[in-house]
């Protein structure tokens, strides 16, 4: 027997039993003749005191113990008398007289500290995963994980949805991003694809019936590396529901995260803003009912955050003053009006901004595709900024009217084409909000944006292309795809966001096959592509398919909001290096060229030759 | 809103209230003027009527309703009169009247009856999965499979065992099975591998200080197709455990079985027999302690039941009678003796076998490479046999001390070598089992089969290889490998059965690099080879490795048994076929050229020639 208790686990209520500890030496100090080894694993640290006058022969080989060498020590608990008491560690109030120890194995010195506050090398760490596991705060992530994995499984399963895991060998379907494929050994010439998404095997699923389908499923898209995507593989919860409508699946979604969010991180909270004053006079409408979450179209979401994931923890909204500025003396505010642009603007309350600070956001303002960035100070005597001058009283009227700015506030300007403008304003809002913290950071706050366009038209060409997932319905059916203006073709096609991150995506389906192929023919897909493309789907959708929707949150996007990582790499077990490598295991590496006849291919000659094979 | 209810619940609670059903059609018959029309989900059937005396229009729609067809249908519940009731359905005790009807899609007449009765062809079944998938047996089983992955989850994360999800994207180590491989676009030439299973990953797990690992791994072997093994991927049950010796893993590994079981087919039963006479004095001690599973080596199994995976519901052990039968008149068993082989009996209690019977069960001994197939009778009158004139007094004797056979009793005999005796006497007592049912069907009965060699040597060329994992720590641990004698070295390496399948494979892990490397001089490889090839293995051993150990559960193997299937396409929602294809989805298939070349590799030009490509 290794060990009855882990190192984190003893206490008083121990004392008088006999206890076997296994773990690592975490450091070693000799005190004169006695010497302190302070053993751990992952629950915690045990002092344990080797003194010769205890016992000779375990003090001898004591002295042997290198930190992180593994030992295994036995002793009976007695109490701590209370000057040696310390009371930083939970396990530090009883006695240890070792009885018997045992080094079971030595151990290098470790590339890097095993410690949090000492911040290694990320290539040295990812070459020593297994070193790096050992660290505090890597293990906080994969017991996170495993946490949130299984309060998952059980919250689908509580509430009727049946986990159906989805085949990992399948076809490939390379119209949307490159797939990972298999060369096939007993059909030579052909190959297996790793799925992007279960998306067929679900929608086929639902033609089986099985009308609550859930999977944290894995997913495989051979794309360039980004911090926040795993390259390779990664996992979203994935849903599909039959006979549902859009706020059907809405809800579904608002009570996971409802549930999830005190479930795994009580020490957050969630936070949907009471509905602004300004919403219902500038969007037409308010954006939500009771404790239901925010709901902007993408178009609003564009127009008022500049975003398709915006972070409504805080407002900053951007108002349009195009109408108000029109005449203006200011030539940039007058050009971009008369060019058919925009003049928009936002404000910020109370945060002094020095010259440097506005220095700065200028510099991010030109990030963000803005030329120059033009602010109104307000200050207890008003409002102060280079361009004052040029602004009437109507158009300062105007601002006031619709912001009405106190001492301390701050009202930055744009103007340009409305996409410039809106792109600027959402990276200058999200900068500012880092850097005066406007976010309560352990807010979370999650908002719909809906009513995705279904088509991009490029204007050069005239060609159309899905701008999302051509298998979801439009607004308006069938005959939605009638309107001669295809970019006002809106999709039952949903985003959810949180804190600025896209979280899941969705839609309704497009379930009838004529609109079905109705909709590939607008790209220039015939019915036959279709039927070879998709054969299953076009089989599958002439025995009785059922409306159908989905969604898929983003497990990695969730927990990394959730644990406040923003590598995608703080959140595996073993992760893949920005260059899509496993440096520990080397993976990909060269393979035998038997396993490559075996398999019917071969690597390319120019490869062969840039890399001196054969 | 497309229903209020699903097709399964209404009863007479459901009184007064107006409800909407959404489900498929799944007969219709017309009773003169009146239609009835049986809607169904995957949760049950509702009896719809239509009356054109209550609502013309819903009637003359319902006229138009086929089998299949996807309707919505809308109603107040009000209770039916006694004469209408059929107490076959459970919600066939209240009033259809419809209100509202509605046709939510069509549907083609499907290839095959969706019905549990109706054997359809395989292949038609495959091809047309989601057909399938409402059959009431195909969709058990995948509720079956949610229902154990969540017992699976709850049961390990509820005893402290963490949930890693390991990379899916590794490295190939081709000297197992065969890999499947995936070219690496970003790394010309280069391939990751999915993995065999998460081996190496977890072993560095317990380095990095996870003591308590699980998943529910998918595994990816390139083998070819056999009844009882999926191909392209399945999952097991993956364990592995730091600071633990044997019979910790074991005792784990009971524990979840003997809480499985009762968990999630309570219509099963565990039975551990209890110790027969015969096994302490032919074995030479108790092969189990309480309630724990009976424990047998790997020689005692062979010995005993010629088997590493032993059906142990039932006894029918084999007995040697080499000694006894050393001077037999009879020149097989003389014969056999003299040539160094064994002579064995079993014994079979109270069957009456016909002429027929026993030459059907000589013909399966013949193909379990025995000869023939010796037997004796015993009747009220004693026993016959055509053999028996050969039988000297103390052979007899020799016999019925041992078996003490009764009226009604047979036993069985066969002559030769050891390995050929018993293998063939395993296939008879399996065949014996199967046709007189001599195992409880509803019973499942473990036992570990234990101390596995670690190497099978080539006695022609004199070559030792793994008979196993070579990562097993042998019994007497690093000096166990100092016996000349290499079949003798045996591995703390273990299996479970069950029912006479194997259910777990398990080691304890040779943890010495040292060790490890002497093992894999034993195989002819080099200390170069070790790191080149289990390079992450080979640099964590070096930084403090624990004790640690290992098992894992087939988990398709384990819903087999439990489902009572034989397979194992049945237990998956989208099996691939016995050629390893998806016949539904068309995988594999050929890609395009432009993908290949964007993977650096091609076609092989002979395959391409054969497939007149280009």
């Amino acid at each position: 027997m290794h060990r009855t208790h882990t190192c984190g686990e003893l206490t008083k209520a121990n004392i008088g039993q006999e206890i076997t500890l296994s773990g690592w030496v975490a450091n070693r100090r000799d005190h004169g003749w006695v010497i302190f080894i302070d053993l751990r694993d992952r629950y915690g640290i045990t002092q344990t005191v080797f003194d010769p006058a205890d016992n000779k022969e375990a003090w001898e080989l004591a002295d042997k113990f290198r930190g992180e060498y593994v030992v295994k020590l036995t002793w009976i608990v007695k109490p701590r008398m209370e000057w040696q008491t310390n009371s930083n560690l939970p396990t530090w109030d009883i006695e240890i007289k070792i009885t018997k120890a045992e080094l079971l194995m030595e151990s290098k010195t470790p590339p890097f500290e095993i410690n949090d506050h000492v911040e290694a090398n990320e290539e040295v760490r990812l070459k020593h995963r297994y070193l790096d596991l050992r660290r505090k705060s890597v293990q906080d992530n994969i017991i996170f994980r495993a946490k949130m994995n299984r309060f998952t499984h059980n919250w689908f399963s509580d509430n009727g949805f049946l986990e159906v895991q989805t085949p990992i060998f399948t076809v490939s379907s390379p119209e949307w991003a490159r797939d990972y494929v298999i060369p096939s050994r007993l059909q030579p010439g052909q190959f297996y694809a790793l799925p992007q998404s279960p998306q067929q095997y679900k929608q086929l699923l639902m033609i089986g019936w099985i009308d609550k389908y859930y999977q944290i499923a894995p997913c495989f898209r051979d794309e360039d590396p980004r911090a926040d995507r795993h390259s390779c593989e990664f996992y979203q919860i994935d849903v599909e529901m039959s006979f549902v409508e859009q706020d059907d699946i809405f809800k579904v979604a608002e009570w996971f995260v409802n549930d999830l969010i005190p479930g795994i991180v009580p020490e957050k909270h969630i936070y949907t803003p009471e509905i602004p004053a300004w919403v219902k006079s500038v969007i037409g409408r308010d954006w939500k009912t009771g404790n239901r979450f925010i709901q902007l179209t993408h178009k609003e979401s564009q127009t008022f955050y500049g975003s398709d994931k915006p972070d409504l923890r805080f407002d900053m909204h951007f108002e349009d003053f195009t109408a108000d500025f029109n005449k203006s003396e200011f030539s940039v505010f007058k050009d971009a009006v008369d060019n058919g642009g925009c003049v928009k603007a936002m404000k910020m309350d109370g945060v002094n901004m020095s010259r440097k600070d506005i220095d700065e956001v200028t510099e991010v303002a030109r990030w963000g595709w803005a030329k120059w960035l033009a602010y109104i100070i307000y200050d207890e005597e008003g409002p102060r900024s280079p361009i004052l001058k040029y602004f009437s009283e109507s158009e300062i009227k105007a601002l006031e009217t619709r912001f009405s700015p106190k001492s301390g506030d701050m009202i930055f300007f744009w103007a340009g084409s409305f996409k410039a403008v809106v792109k600027s304003m959402n990276v200058v809002r999200l900068a500012l909000r880092d850097k005066f913290n406007l976010a309560d950071k352990n807010a979370v706050t999650f908002a719909w944006v809906t009513d995705f366009p279904m088509f991009e038209l490029d204007k050069e060409t005239g060609k159309i292309d899905f701008e999302h997932n051509p298998f979801s319905m439009p607004h308006g059916w069938v005959t939605a795809f009638d309107n001669p203006n295809v970019e006002e073709i809106y999709g039952m096609q949903y985003d959810m966001s949180c804190n600025g991150y896209e979280i899941l995506s969705g839609s309704i389906r497009n379930h009838n096959l004529k609109a079905l192929t109705k909709a590939m023919e607008m790209v220039g897909k015939s019915e036959e592509d279709v039927k070879r493309k998709f054969g299953a789907i076009y089989n599958a959708f002439q025995y009785g398919v059922p409306p159908h929707g989905w969604f898929a949150f983003g497990f990695d996007r969730i927990m990394m909001i959730l644990t406040n990582e923003e590598n995608i790499r703080a959140i595996y077990a073993f992760p893949k290096s920005g260059k899509a490598e496993d440096t520990m295991m080397c993976a990909p590496s060269y393979i035998e060229s038997e396993q490559l006849e075996e398999l019917h291919i071969d690597i390319r000659p120019e490869i062969k030759e840039e890399l001196g094979m054969e």
